[in-house]
Formats: structure tokens, C-alpha cells, sequence
């Protein structure tokens, strides 16, 4: 660089903020930021663990048929498919974001994405397997022993590796740059009057008391039906079964609405088809307050301006298994 | 560019052929060849309709679910898992290069691969859904339906546009520049001298009369059990179906050898699970040859040279439902 341009860059530098708008410090929604600390040989190997069925007993399920990452991170069903179809007992949330959440589930019982990834691998009704059958086929796959090995710098495969690889990649999976976040960070048309009037109700009416922070929401359990009970077509009893307090009865973690327009149906027992409805439920139960139709139509308007980014990625081709590798059992 | 420049130039491109080795020409397996022709608006709608388990009755079920392209364009099982968990009657194929079949299906039945993309979805066994109701569907969701303005420029969906945009897509599933295309381009160590052999012994021995071409199979059908009777655990009879005649019994479309290494378990009922099994089968059922360890070995490195380039794109998102989009029925 010569001199003057050194200047000049050192001036742009320095003035930048004078044109940029600061973000919006009083706002009880915080802009979400990109991943930070990313082990990048981890995601790489969480990405292809995400995605192999061989994970499951079938050879058919994988991460992402219930975490379609084409879909929001959820399988838009009021509830999951599990192995041999069965039936699942509560709706599936989605995984973008989810590393912003304060505990996983929705009763929270999984303190983090790492104890979260065990979970569904070894769970009857969801991948049917169990994670010595899982290890012992990943150890059967050339790829993946080089790949684990390249990665842990280990040997020997084992589930702890394999629950740390997902939790990396599933970190990377949140959604910056939605419209709102532009508007919180100074983009004043990034939303529009109606989107804008529907945020103020949003605020006002009370509903950040529980929808605050980056994610709008996941940062706390709240009962669901404060106002009002809430009808529900599953018997979960949310954090009850956590904590044995009989207080915490219809207590859920509170879900994330970033993307919300994308992760219908809604509830943990997905029985609101639209966000019309559940909103018409969350003003009605939560606040003892009916929003007329126009109102309604607003706070649906502003919630669809939190979609942001999804994740964007070359689909990932997984290592053939090899002659040693066990088959999986699909009937 | 200067004059020197420009003169150096043409001289390298003149003098190009003399370095670069010509194509074996005289050999029975052809290069693959990147795909021509190509509809790229068809080929990113049809990429997000492959993916799109609302095609499914259930929501649950897409064309990558049996088709995986993140494992070689298969579900890696002998018999397919279909709505509820119904088991397939036969092996699927792989998607990998089916434009290059004479036909579609074990059995030919399809001509092509449109004619193919509809039977999925309306069959009950598979995706369990219909073509209205498929239709009904996609019209319901804005996305599509700028999407299908924007590449048909009608203002109707109908299956034919689907079928053409999946078609479109699969047209592009194609993996060129395998290590044995390398060879066959002139690059003489691309081949190790255990894959050389294995090559001249799949010639010498007879394999090229049913599998060759630039898909090494896939241009024919052949009477599984020329020799010796194929005792297979499917009661499929092939191609007599759609001929109707009694010579056809037991003949099937001779399946492509590209990626083979990624399609096990293999043949029409996927009873072999290894490749060493499927050559070793091959041999004396269909030539009267029984290969000892280390020919079987060397046919079975010669094959695994066959796999590609695997298509490499970026996951498609696709766009969510509509308040009107009719909910899937996945119990
Ligand atoms: C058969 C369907 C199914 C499969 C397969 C599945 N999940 Fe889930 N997942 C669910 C359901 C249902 C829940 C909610 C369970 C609950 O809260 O009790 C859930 C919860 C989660 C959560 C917690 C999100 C939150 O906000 O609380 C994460 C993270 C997650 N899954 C990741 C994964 C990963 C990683 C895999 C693969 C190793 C996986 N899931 C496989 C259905 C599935
Ligand atoms: C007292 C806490 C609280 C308040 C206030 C509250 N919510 Fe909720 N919200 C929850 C909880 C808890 C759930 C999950 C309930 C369940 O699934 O059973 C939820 C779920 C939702 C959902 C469904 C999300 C999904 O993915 O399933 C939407 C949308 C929503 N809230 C919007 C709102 C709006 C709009 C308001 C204000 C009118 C509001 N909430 C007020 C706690 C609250
Ligand atoms: C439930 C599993 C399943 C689903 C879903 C499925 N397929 Fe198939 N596919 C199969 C099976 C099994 C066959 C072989 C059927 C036969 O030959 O009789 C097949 C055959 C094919 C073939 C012929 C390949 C060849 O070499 O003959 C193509 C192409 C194909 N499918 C594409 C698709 C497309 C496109 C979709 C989605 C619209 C789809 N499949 C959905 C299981 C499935
Ligand atoms: C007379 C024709 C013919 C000859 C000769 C022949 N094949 Fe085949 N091959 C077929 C047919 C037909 C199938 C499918 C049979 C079925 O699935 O029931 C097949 C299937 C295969 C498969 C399994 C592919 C898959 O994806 O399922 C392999 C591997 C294979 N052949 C290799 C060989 C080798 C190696 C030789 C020589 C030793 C050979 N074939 C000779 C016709 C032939
Ligand atoms: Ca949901
Ligand atoms: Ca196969």
C-alpha cells in the first residue's frame, strides 16, 4: 500500500462508525451472531455423522429425517417418525439455533447439544439403535477411521467422538441476517409498517417476557396455559419429569421463533397448523388477551421477519461401508 | 495480450494433443461425459422437488430417502422402506447415471426417466400419494409456484412440469472422471497393475458382453442364471412383466458397475452384500466360471475404480407450506 492509501484506509476505518448504526442495545431481542471458536474438522466429520442413517438399526434414519435441514431443521409433523414408523411422542424442535438454548429437550433434560447427540442414536422409537452397534460400524468404515483419527488424533472411534463431532457441526447451524436483525442493526426498512406495528405488540402485549434474547425464546421454562389451560393431544408434563416438582407441571422450555415460519406445526404436541393459530393461543392462554384479526395479523407478519439465513452447505457423501460392516436391520 | 503472448498461446494449443494421450478407443467401456443440454432452471426445481418429502403422503418420505445421494444414489438396503414402513419387493437401483439406461426399472418398465419420476409417487408401496393431491400440494406453497412460473412460464403446475424438472435433475446425477476414466483418458498410473489385471480378466472372461459402454451395464436385459439357475429371495420375474413373453422370464436391465462400490447389497433381490459375493456369483451363474481369491480380488479392485465425481451440490432449502397447504398424513 502506498502512503495516501494507508490514510485513506485508516480514515474509513475510523469513521465507519459514524455511518453504521449502532444495534439497537435497549431491544429485548438480540441480533444472533455467526459461530464462534469452530473446531471446522469437527463440523466437517458432525456434518456426515448428521446424515448417515448407519447411525440408526434400520439404516434408513438419520439425523436428518426428523432435523431436515431442508425444512426448517424439523420434520414439519405434529410428531416424528420413528424406526419401524413408530409413532413419536412429542414434536420434534428444530435444531437451528439450538446451541443458544439453555438445556435441550423440551423439558431441558440434556444439558447440551453433546449430551443431546447420544440421545436419539440409542432410543427405541427413534433410531432403535445402540451406541456400541453405532461405534462398531463407524470402526468398520475406512473413511470414518481415517476421518476420526484425523480429527481426535486417537485410534480407537468412541461415542463420546462421535456425540462432540454433531454438537460441533449443530453449533454452526444458526441462521444470522434475517430481516430483523438487519432492522436491529440499522437497516430502517428492512421491516415494514406492518411488520414493525406487529413487533410493537409483540413488546407490549408481553409476549418477550418469555420470547427474549437471541433466539427469541429457549432460555427458560414456562408453563404453558398461565391464563388458561392448555388442551394438549399428548400427555408430556414437560420439566416435571425433570425436576419431580410438582410446580413445573406443563412447563416447556420455551421454543425459539427464529424460523418459526418454517417449524410448524406448533407446540410440543403440534397441534397448531399455523402461526395464525398459535399466536391466537399464546395471546388467549399466556396473556389473557384476544388480538383481533388485524392484530393477529401483524405480530404473524413481524414473526416471519426472524427467518434468517439457513444453513448453506454441499450435501455431504459418506464413505462406503465396507465388507466387514454390519448391516443394517430395516425389517 | 502482447504478440508474444498470443503466439505462445496458439502454439500450446496446437501442440496439446501431441501431449495429452487419445481415449482408448478401442476399448468396450466408454468415458462418462459431463452432462449436456442441460435445463438449468429445471435442474434447481427439480433438485428441490427430489428432496421435498411433501411429495409424500406421509411428509415423511422423498426421493432422496431411497436415492441417497449422500450414499452412492441408494438406500443401501435389499428392499426398500416405503410409507409405514412397508417393505419393498425389490433392490433399489441407483439414480447415479440412470440417464445412460436403455430403461427405467429392473424391469424397463419406464421408458424414461419422466416417465419414471411419477410411479414413485403414486405408488402406495413408496410415497403413497397422488398426482393431484402431489400437485394440490406444491400449488399451495408460493415458493413453487414462482418457481414453476418462473421456469415454465405457465401459470398451472401440473405432473408433467414435475416429472420434468425431477427428470432435468437426474440428468445431471452423472460421475464422470473415476480413476478408470482417468486411465482410459491416458493417464497410465491411474490404474494400480492388481486393477489392471482385474480389468483384462473382466473382459477376457466375458463380463463386457452384458456390462459395457460408458455405464458399464444399463443397455440391456440379460437373463439373471444363464449357466446355472439364480435361486434369488424375490419372487420378481423381470422383464417378462412388461413383454409379457416367456423368454424374457428371469431376464433383468443388466445394472450399471459406475460407483458400484456404493450400491451394495447387490442384484435385483440385494442378496449379496459384497462385491466379492456379487463377482463370485457373476462368474459361474452367468459364464460357467468359478474365479479363485486372488482373480475374484483383482475384478473386484478393477470395479471399485469405477466410482466417480459424486454429484456435488448445496442442500437445497425449500420453501415452507402455506396456511392452506394440505398437512401431510403421516399416521
Ligand atoms: C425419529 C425422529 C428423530 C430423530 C431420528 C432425531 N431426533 Fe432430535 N428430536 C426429536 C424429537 C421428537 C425431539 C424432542 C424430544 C423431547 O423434547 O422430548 C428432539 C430433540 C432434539 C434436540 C433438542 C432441541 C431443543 O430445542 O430442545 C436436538 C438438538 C436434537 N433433537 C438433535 C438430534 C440429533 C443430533 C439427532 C441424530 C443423532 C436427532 N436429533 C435425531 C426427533 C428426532
Ligand atoms: C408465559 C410465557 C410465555 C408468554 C408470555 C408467551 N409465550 Fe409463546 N410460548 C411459551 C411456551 C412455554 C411455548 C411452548 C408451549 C408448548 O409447546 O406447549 C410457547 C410457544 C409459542 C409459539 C410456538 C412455537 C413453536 O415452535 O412451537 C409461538 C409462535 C409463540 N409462543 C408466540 C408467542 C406470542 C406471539 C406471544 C405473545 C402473544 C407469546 N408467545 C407469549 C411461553 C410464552
Ligand atoms: C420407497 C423407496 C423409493 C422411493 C421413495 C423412490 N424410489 Fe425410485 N426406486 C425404488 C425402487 C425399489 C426401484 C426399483 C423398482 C423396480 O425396478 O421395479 C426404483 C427405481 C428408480 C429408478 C430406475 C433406476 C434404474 O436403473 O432402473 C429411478 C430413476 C428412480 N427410482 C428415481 C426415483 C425418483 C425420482 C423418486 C422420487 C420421485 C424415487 N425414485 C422415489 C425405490 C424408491
Ligand atoms: C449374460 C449377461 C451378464 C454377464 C456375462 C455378466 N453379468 Fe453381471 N449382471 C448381469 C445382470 C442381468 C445383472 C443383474 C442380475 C440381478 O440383479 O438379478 C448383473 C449384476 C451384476 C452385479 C451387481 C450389480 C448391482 O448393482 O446389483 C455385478 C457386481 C456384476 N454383475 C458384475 C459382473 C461381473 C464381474 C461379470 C463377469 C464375471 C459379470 N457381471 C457378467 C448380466 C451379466
Ligand atoms: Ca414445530
Ligand atoms: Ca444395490
Amino acid at each position: 500500500m502506498k502512503r495516501s492509501q494507508i490514510a485513506l484506509a485508516i480514515a474509513c476505518a475510523l469513521s465507519a462508525p459514524l455511518f453504521a448504526a449502532a444495534p439497537a442495545a435497549d431491544e429485548p431481542i438480540e441480533v444472533i451472531r455467526p459461530p464462534q471458536n469452530i473446531n471446522l474438522g469437527m463440523v466437517e466429520l458432525g456434518k456426515k455423522l448428521y446424515f448417515d442413517p448407519r447411525l440408526s438399526k434400520s439404516g434408513f434414519i438419520s439425523c436428518n429425517s426428523c432435523h431436515n435441514l431442508s425444512m426448517g431443521g424439523t420434520d414439519n409433523i405434529p410428531t416424528s417418525i420413528g424406526d419401524k414408523w413408530q409413532q413419536g411422542p412429542i414434536n420434534a424442535p428444530t435444531v437451528l439455533n439450538s446451541s443458544l438454548n439453555v438445556a435441550q429437550f423440551w423439558d431441558g433434560r440434556a444439558a447440551d447439544l453433546k449430551a443431546q447427540a447420544g440421545g436419539p442414536i440409542a432410543n427405541p422409537g427413534e433410531m432403535g439403535f445402540t451406541h456400541t452397534l453405532a461405534v462398531n460400524v463407524l470402526e468398520s468404515i475406512p473413511g470414518y477411521v481415517r476421518e476420526f483419527a484425523q480429527v481426535f488424533g486417537s485410534g480407537k472411534i468412541d461415542i463420546e467422538q462421535v456425540t462432540s463431532a454433531i454438537a460441533e457441526f449443530e453449533k454452526t447451524l444458526v441462521t444470522p441476517n434475517s430481516r430483523f436483525d438487519q432492522w436491529l442493526l440499522g437497516k430502517a426498512d428492512a421491516l415494514t409498517a406492518q411488520e414493525q406495528v406487529g413487533y410493537q405488540l409483540f413488546k407490549s402485549s408481553g409476549c418477550v417476557a418469555c420470547h427474549n434474547g437471541a433466539a427469541v425464546g429457549g432460555n427458560s421454562f414456562q408453563k404453558m396455559g398461565v391464563v388458561e389451560p392448555y388442551k394438549a393431544t399428548s400427555p408430556a408434563e414437560g420439566r416435571s419429569a425433570v425436576t419431580g416438582q410438582d410446580i413445573d407441571r406443563f412447563s416447556f422450555k420455551v421454543p425459539t421463533l427464529r424460523n418459526v415460519e418454517m417449524t410448524y406445526p406448533y407446540f410440543h404436541d403440534g397441534a397448531a397448523n399455523t402461526l395464525t393459530e398459535a399466536v391466537d393461543i399464546m395471546g388467549r392462554l399466556q396473556l389473557g388477551r384476544t388480538f383481533n384479526a388485524e392484530e393477529n395479523a401483524s405480530i404473524v407478519a413481524f414473526l416471519k421477519t426472524l427467518t434468517g439465513d439457513q444453513p448453506s452447505f454441499t450435501l455431504p457423501i459418506l464413505a462406503p461401508s465396507s465388507d466387514s460392516t454390519p448391516r443394517p436391520k430395516p425389517f
